[in-house]
C-alpha cells in the first residue's frame, strides 16, 4: 500500500472513489476504509500508525461538516495528509473547506477542492508526492498531463465543428 | 474541580479567562490549562479522561481557525463539552464557528458565540448545566439574571437622563 | 418530562423528530410541541416556565431564518437551552446558525449543527447534560458511543470487502 | 413621543444617536432608551406597549450579534418596527443583518443597513412613515432630499476644482 | 390605490403575489406591475411619481441579483419603500439582500427577508405602516396577530396528539 | 474627455484617484466628479448623457455598500461602464462587489476588484477598451505590461540578494 | 472574428452560448472554443495571441471554481478580457466570482454576473466595447435597449390584465 | 535547492518568510523569489521549469486576491505545489483561499491556511513531502512534533501556575 484513503462515513464513498480511481489508473497500490475522527478516534490513530508502518507515503482523508478527519490524522503522523472537504451539509461545503484548510502551525493538511473535483485531485496530488522520488511515475504523470491538454484540443475541435 | 477550561494556545488566555471569571463569581471550582488537538492530541485525551475521573461535570474548550479542540474532547468523553470559537485568523472567526458547531451525529459540541462574548457565555452555560441538579446554584443563577435585568434598567435611566 | 422539544412551526417536525428519536432510544421522557418566538411569544414564555416547574432539565428549540426561538426561551429560564438552526431559507441555514449562536453575554444558547445532524445531536447533548448527575445514563451513553465506534468498524469491513 | 429608539446596550449609543440626530433635525419628538431582548425581555415588552399607548408611530431597535431586539419588539406590537443591525462581533455585522432581516411571515422588521449608515437611515425611514399622513413633514422631507442633491452638486464642484 | 407593488421581471410574480395576497386579505387596495431599474429606469420613475400622486402610502419593490429596484424607487420618492430581495441567482439571494439593505444615508429601503417569507412580510409591513394613522386597520392587524398565535396553539395541539 | 470617473461621495476620492492616476500616466484625458445614484439620480443621468455627447468612450463608477452607481449609469448609456466596488461598510466590500457585478441581462457592468487595486485596474481596463481602435495606445499598453514584468524581475533580484 | 469566446470545459457550453447568442443577434462575428488555464495553458496563450493577430477586439472567458481562465488570458494580451464566473461547484459560484474579479493592479478582468445572466451580459458588454468606435453598432445597441424597455412595458400590461 | 518559494509581490515577504524559516530550521535548502502569474507569466513558467531541472522536490507559492500563482505553477509542473492564500484584500483572504483551493481535476494545489499560519505550514508540508523518501528527515520531523507537544505541556504548566 502506497496510499491510504480514509473517509468519515460510508456515504462519502461515491465521492471518495474518485481518488481511488486516479490511483488505480496510475497503478499505485492503495487501500480505502472508513474512520471517524469523532465516533472512532482510536481507530483513526491505529489506521494512521499502521499506514506509516506498512510503507504508505500519503494519507488521503475526506470528511464533511466540521471536517476534522484530515486534521486528526495529520496530528498523529508526519506523512503528508491530503484533506478532501465534502459537501454534506446545507452550507455547501464551506464548513468542511474551512475546517480542513485552516490548520494551526506545525500540523499542515494539504487541502484540495470541495467534493468530487477535490477527491479526484487528491488522487493526483498523492501521485505527484510519490513521484518526487519516483522518476518513472513522474514521467507517467507528465504523459497524462499532455493527454489532458490533448483532450482539451480534441473537445475544442468537436465544439468548433458544431458551430 | 467542576469545570475544566481548555484552550488551544497560551494566546487564547485573554479571551478564555472570561469563562473563568464567570465561574469564579459563581464560586464554581474550575481548572484552566492548555491542550492542542493537533500538537498534543494525547494530552487532550488524558486531560478529558482525568476531568471525568476527578468529577468534572462540564468541559469548556476554546480554539480558533480549524477549531477541532472541542470536537476532539467531545470524541473522548460523554461529559457535555462547550466549544468557544475564537477569532484568530483573518476570516473573523467564521472558520472557528463552523469547525466547532457543525459536528456529526453522536458527538455534539454545545457551541457559543465567537470570541469574548462566547467565552463569557461558556461560563454561564457550564453553570446552567451544573444547576440542573443543584437547586442552590439554580437560585443563584436566577438572582443574577434578575441583576442583569436591573443593570439594564439602571443603565437605561442613565442614558435617559443624558438626553 | 425531562426534556421539552420546541419548534417554530409544524414544518420543522421532520427535522426535529431526530432529537425526539434519540431521547426515545435512551428512554428519556420528553414532550414536543410548537411555539413561535414571534407569532406566539406569550406561549413560549408559558411553555418555558411550565417546563421548569414540571422538572425538565433541558429545553431543545429548533427554528429557521432569524432563528430567535432558542434565544427567546433562554431569556426566560436558567435551564440549559439547546438551539438547533434549521435550513428553511435560501441562505442554507447560515442565517439560523448565526441567529442562534451569536447570543450576548449572560444568556447562552448551546448551539448544534444546522439541520438533521444538529437535531440528532440536540438529543445527544440533552442526554449528556442529564447524565452529569445520572451515572446510569452516563454509562448507557458510553455504551452507545462504543456502539458507534463498532458501527464504524463494521461498515469499514463491508467497504473494504467490496474493493 | 412619535418615535421610540431602543438599543440593546449602552455601547450602542454612539451608533444609535445617528437615528436620534435625524429625528431632531426634523423636529420629530422621540425618546431613546435601553432594553435587551435577552437580559430584560419583560422591560422590552413594557416599553413597546407603553410606546403604543403614548401615541408613538414607529419603533426603532438597534442590536448586534444574534440581534433579536427588533424581532422581539415586532412580536408584541403592530407598529412598524425598524431594525438596525449593529456591528458588534468579529463577523462584521453579517450576523446582526441576518438575525434582523430574516423574520418569519406575519411579523416583519423593516431592516436598514449595518451600523451608522443604517442608524441614520432608521431616522429617515421613521420620518417617511410618519409623513404618509403628514403632508407638512412630507414636504420637509422632499426639501431635504433636494438639499442632499444640492450637497452632492456642491461637493462635486469642489472636487472638480481641485483637479 | 394605497400600495404599489413593483417587481423587476414577470418571473418574480410567483413570489411577489404573496405580498398582494396579504393586502387582499386585509382589503387594502393595491396595484401590481413590472418595472426594471436597469431596463426601464424612466418607467420606474414614472410609476413612483404616479403612485405618489394617486395617494399611495407605500411602495413595495421586489428584485433579485444586484437588486437595485427598491433603491431606485426610494431615490425618487419620500414614500416608505419596502424592498424584497429575491433569490434569482446561484448566490441564494445574499446578493439581493445586501443590494437592497445596504443603502447610503438619506435614502432608506425597509428591507424584509429573502424570497416568499419576505414578500409576505412586505404586505404585512405595508399594512402596519398604513395602520399608523388608521385605527380600524390597526385593530384588524391586532386581531390577525392573535389569530396567528391561536393558529400556533391549534397546530401545537395537533402535533402533540400525534405523538 | 475620453473617460468620465464618477464616485458616490467625496470620501471615495482617495481610492478612485488610483483610476485617474493610471489615465494620467497614459495621457488619456478624463474628468472626475461626484454623483450619487440615490441622492442625486437626475445628476447621474445628466452626467452620463453629457459624457456620451462629449465623446467619452468609457465611464468608470465607484461606490460602496448597495453600490448602485455603476448600474444606474449603465442603465442610461450604451458606453461600457466599469464598476469599482468600494469597501465602505463593515462587510468588507462584499456588499458592493455583489451589488456591482450581479447585473441582470441587457445591462452589463464591467466589474473590477474591491478597493484600490480595483480602482487602479478600472483605469487600465478603460485604457484597454480605448486601445481596441487606437493602435498607438495599444502599443503603449504593451510596453507598460513589459515594464510591469521587468519590475517583477528587478524586485525579485533585490529580494534574492537580501537572502 | 471580432470576439473570441473561450470556456474552460465542454460542460460550460450551455451557459456560454448565451454570450454567443447575443453576438449572433447583433451580427458580430465571433469564434467559440475550449481552453483550460490549467490543463492546456500553452493553448490558451496561443489562442489569445491569434485572436489579437486576427483582429479580435474583445475576449470573453468563462470558467468555474478557481476560475483562472479570464485572468490567464488577460495576462497575455492587452485586449479587454471579459470574465464570466460559472457555477460549477457546491459554493454557488462565489469561488468563481472572487477568482475572476479580484485581479491585481495592471491586469484587469471585466467581470460580469455568475452564470447565464453573466454570460448573456458578456455578449452585451463585448458589443458595447466594440461600439465605442462603431457608431452603427452603438445605434443598434440603443435600439435594443429601447426594445428591452418596451418589452418591460408589454409584459407589465399582460401582468396588469391578469389581476 | 530542494524547495522553491515563490510569492506574487515583494509585499508578501513578511508572511512568506515564515515558510522559509521552517525550512531553514530543518536544514532544507530552498530559494525564494518573486513571480507574478499575471504580470510576469513567462517568468513563472521559467522558474517552475528551472526548479524541476535543478532537483527541487516541492514548490511553495503564496499570493493574495484572485490568487492564481499556485495554480499557474501547478499547470506547468508535476512537482507538488503548495498554495498559501494571502490576506491582501478587504475580503479577509476568503478570495485567495477559494482561488487557491478550488482547482479543477488534474491540476491539484495543496492548499494551506490563510496568512502566516499557512505560510509556516507550507514549510512543514514541504518538509513532510520530502521526508516520504528521506528517513532521516522523517525522524527529525517526528522529534519536532514531540517538541511541539512538550512545548504545549510547558506553556500549560506556566499558565496553571499563574492561576
Amino acid at each position: 500500500m502506497k496510499v491510504l484513503i480514509l473517509m468519515g462515513s460510508e456515504n462519502d464513498l461515491t465521492v471518495m472513489k474518485e481518488a481511488a480511481g486516479v490511483l488505480e489508473e496510475l497503478g499505485i497500490p492503495y487501500e480505502m476504509t472508513i474512520g471517524s475522527a469523532h465516533r472512532s478516534p482510536a481507530r483513526v490513530r491505529r489506521l494512521a500508525a499502521e499506514a506509516e508502518k506498512r510503507g504508505a507515503g500519503v494519507i488521503i482523508a475526506g470528511a464533511g461538516m466540521a471536517a476534522h478527519l484530515a486534521g486528526a490524522v495529520a496530528a498523529c503522523t508526519v506523512l503528508p495528509v491530503i484533506g478532501v472537504p465534502l459537501e454534506s451539509s446545507a452550507l455547501g461545503g464551506l464548513d468542511a473547506l474551512l475546517s480542513t484548510a485552516q490548520m494551526p502551525p506545525g500540523v499542515p493538511v494539504a487541502t484540495v477542492a470541495v467534493g468530487k473535483a477535490g477527491a479526484r485531485n487528491a488522487g493526483w496530488l498523492a501521485a505527484q508526492i510519490l513521484a518526487v522520488e519516483d522518476k518513472k511515475l513522474a514521467g507517467e504523470l507528465r504523459r497524462r498531463r499532455r493527454a489532458l491538454a490533448q483532450d482539451v484540443e480534441r473537445k475544442a475541435k468537436q465544439l468548433e465543428k458544431k458551430q
